[in-house]
């Protein structure tokens, strides 16, 4: 059997750009072979981008899919390539791999495990796949399966071994959330170990939409030993030899980790969208000024414009803690106060609300201010409005629709507000440009006079346990009771949550950190009765 | 066999309201039993509405579901019920029918075919049924079949008839949209034609969010011929005797039963949200008088306001339509005007703006303060906001995100402008509310001087002819090419189509009436580089 030489190109693919993702996969077959690799593999679906969701129901898109797949077949000459496309037989459409040596495909491998759970659609798209997926090469026996198959204790890469396989290539686009890379690691290694293989696992980099792919490649030796590992959010093309040495894996902090995949999933959007600057709402607060931060780590200082847009209920120190930000981060920082505008609200409106008391209809016009302000910059000037908003706000609808939710992507949507603090701790240990008084202030939205979060919401300790039992985990009052929080605090988050359904359903999208984010990982009804009875 | 008699019970669930869905069904059954009918038949998920969505994710709901059905059983005495309802064993979770005799289950039938394209979803939910659906009671041999497995050639109740069923009961929650009616009716015909066997197919009523269902539940003999039907669009126990003879079936007229849809949709929309009262701003066009019309026929007119909020671009001829209109369905009509806020955030904007040309910015800014307005007016007072876009302009983003596209429900949504005006042509023919004049003069959005919509869009029957074909029919460029319409045209719509996906996924939901609507029937990336390429 002896030494194989393999290339893992861990690549950020575009949903939909067939041309651009098949000029990358030939210049990195270019580079295998010049480096004699004898294997290049390529993520799941690279030709195409993952996921290509509707894409799929066009005939010209699979047909422009396979042509690529012939004009990449004609630029393999020694290695044995492994690439990701979308395969069509008899009309059935699949998820497949093809095996391309010497410019002839010689096999294929169609996905036989289709995840149709959390973010995933596949059986809108695809059929089952039913061959073995094994093949031999000038004498090496090896097995293909792409992304699910492999979390399957009885996956179709047990008949391969079966057969004789001793290296398992997987191809992948592994949605990332947190804590996920530990279980993929030990699966991986367990297969290795179990069955005495090789095991070559390669991930796609880069974030489409809501997703985000951390690539953290790996290749592991028959004896389940680390001999390869890829980046976090970064391209790559690793290349080794199947009898390298084992490596020691770091340990990646996971706060950095985090931090990285904001940084990669909001460059992704901004740049594949065809943005160049942001702008942001600063109002002097923790998640503003988090994602200012995350901005200008993803797109240069020079890219992201602040905004500061004060009313009467503004403290001087919101302005003096927003400006610090923007002097500490060297981005353009701009006032524009919306007084003026806001007085011409209430007059207007004051025939027709007569002498009904100020309520959230005023805090919402204010928020609704800045919101069209921001706007209106984005049309005036070509930037991306990012918003602010974090998990916690969105779970429970502590947030104006069109107002501070009025923008293009939420680059904080799926982190709770203890992990805003925690991330943006551990930002601040590298360089401290977040004003040491952001985390130290009580939250406030400074939407009337002397407001603070904790008027309306539980403190965020207690409220994003309670939101993590019932997003996440799926669990009931009943369970969330059994768990030890106090009745009516469980009963007033649940009803808030299940209330909000409607705000989140027009809010922008944003990066899935968390096992379970809001958008296409969590399909609740508007009208939804159930709490109603329930509790 | 002989005679039997049957009560089909099409009536209206909600979505988790297991308690008040089970009253509804209990009630049914009472009044079945004392017309002594032999089965009385409920639709799909009868028990806890469709589609629960991720509602089945939870433990708790599905238990609850369950107790619902034990419920349900002990109030059955002399006729056989079956009732749809979420079944679990083993772990695996069905979507079912209950056949209930005498206070026991006497038999569970779990559906087989499980839909997942288009707006469905239920591999995502529900594992595969494997029984035959086959029972015999009393010496009356029938199948139960859900849905879904009516529609295949090769549907489970083929085996049922071999086995000997003479009825076959089919449970639906069949979701609208228009022309669906005959395919169905043709499908269930053919079955029964064929196979000598008496069909009887029970459809739930009712929208939910963006789905609608329309009733028209049918029963058929053994001759293919229809001896009861229910209504469209509304709750009916339809009882009838196997033996009945054989009716006449009214053609519907399109336009009817597409407005009844709407009617429907919207109403459930705000009942099931708990809301009495909508806001709609009158522009004077025919959109915001459509959707008017539509909010007086299914709200009645004291639970409609319209507001005209005119701006120095405002023709005095949209004031008196609008407030022609208002007259005509008499419902409270009020004026703001935007000019005072215009102006202050033009004068706020001023510096920041320098001397830049007015541009899109300027009339986004204008349909953003109305968007606001109306959102005060809703937080104020509690009025739903509904939006007034329609299908054409939501495909090529001609709206203005958090303008008029600010609101809870978007009534039109799903019509193209040519199918706008034809349904309102029909409602006027009912009796003329929208004045003449809107269907005459040219659209226009008032937000500049001058301006009509064919500025910016071919004329209405070109631009939703090709919508047609991208949206609907999932045609390529190259294919609409073939079609025949002019290369560039179809280039700047197929690329507005796609620059606008992000504003179609901050829209709210609106219903369902073409085969294929935005929202969750229609699922495009929003980062998506294929055009860019291929045209």
């Amino acid at each position: 059997m002896g030494n194989i030489k393999v290339a893992l190109c861990q690549l950020n693919f575009t949903v939909g750009d067939i041309l651009g993702n098949t000029e990358k996969i030939i210049k990195a077959i270019e580079k295998g072979e010049k480096e004699e690799c004898n294997f290049i593999c390529f993520p799941e679906l690279s030709i195409t981008g993952y996921p290509p969701e509707d894409l799929l129901l066009r005939r010209k898109f699979i047909e422009d899919n396979l042509n690529a797949l012939q004009k990449i077949r004609k630029n393999v000459k020694n290695s044995i390539v492994i690439v990701g496309f979308v395969n069509k037989k008899n009309n059935k459409v699949y998820n497949s791999a093809g095996i391309i040596y010497k410019g002839e495909i010689i096999g294929i491998y169609n996905k036989k495990i289709l995840p149709n759970y959390g973010v995933f659609d596949e059986k809108r798209y695809f059929s089952k796949g039913r061959e073995i997926g094994f093949f031999e090469i000038n004498g090496i026996k090896f097995g293909v399966v792409i992304c699910e198959d492999i979390w399957h204790k009885h996956g179709p890469y047990k008949k391969q071994i079966k057969n004789g396989a001793i290296y398992i290539f997987v191809l992948n686009a592994s949605p990332y959330h947190y804590k996920k890379i530990k279980e993929r690691e030990r699966i991986i290694k367990e297969i290795s170990l179990k069955y005495n293989i090789f095991l070559f696992y390669t991930n796609l980099v880069g974030g489409q939409d809501e997703l985000l792919f951390d690539g953290q490649s790996l290749a592991v030796n028959n004896k389940g030993q680390v001999i390869k590992k890829g980046k976090p959010f970064e391209e790559e093309i690793l290349i080794f030899s199947s009898e390298d040495k084992p490596i020691e894996i770091e340990e990646v902090n996971e706060s950095e980790e985090i931090y990285k995949g904001l940084i990669c999933g909001l460059r992704d959007y901004v740049y594949k969208n065809n943005f160049k600057k942001v702008v942001i709402g600063l109002s002097g607060g923790i998640d503003s000024a988090l994602t200012a931060t995350i901005a200008v780590d993803a797109l240069g200082k020079e890219n992201v414009i602040g905004i500061f847009m004060p009313s009467r209920f503004s403290s001087p120190q919101s302005y003096l803690d927003a400006k610090k930000l923007a002097k500490n981060l060297g981005i353009e920082f701009k006032i524009i106060s919306i007084e003026k505008i806001f007085n011409s609200y209430l007059e207007t409106l004051k025939d027709i609300f007569q002498d009904r008391p100020f309520d959230i209809t005023e805090e919402n016009i204010q928020a609704r201010i800045r919101g069209n302000i921001l706007m209106a910059l984005s049309n005036k000037f070509g930037y991306l409005v990012l918003t602010t908003g974090n998990k916690s706000e969105m779970s429970v609808g502590y947030a104006t629709l069109y107002g501070d939710m009025a923008g293009g992507f939420a680059v904080i949507k799926d982190l709770y507000k203890t992990m805003v603090y925690k991330i943006a701790k551990w930002r601040n240990s590298i360089s401290p440009v977040i004003p040491e008084n952001i985390f130290i202030k009580e939250p406030t939205a400074e939407l009337k006079e002397n407001q603070k979060d904790t008027d309306t919401l539980p403190p965020y300790e207690v409220l994003d346990s309670i939101l993590k039992e019932y997003i996440e985990n799926d669990k009931s009052y009943e369970e969330i009771v059994n768990i030890g929080f106090d009745e009516n605090l469980i009963k007033k988050v649940l009803k808030m949550v299940d209330r909000n359904e409607y705000k989140r359903r027009q809010s922008p999208p944003g990066i899935k950190i968390t096992p379970k984010a809001f958008g296409k990982d969590r399909r609740m009804p508007i009208i939804n009765k159930y709490l109603k009875w329930n509790i």
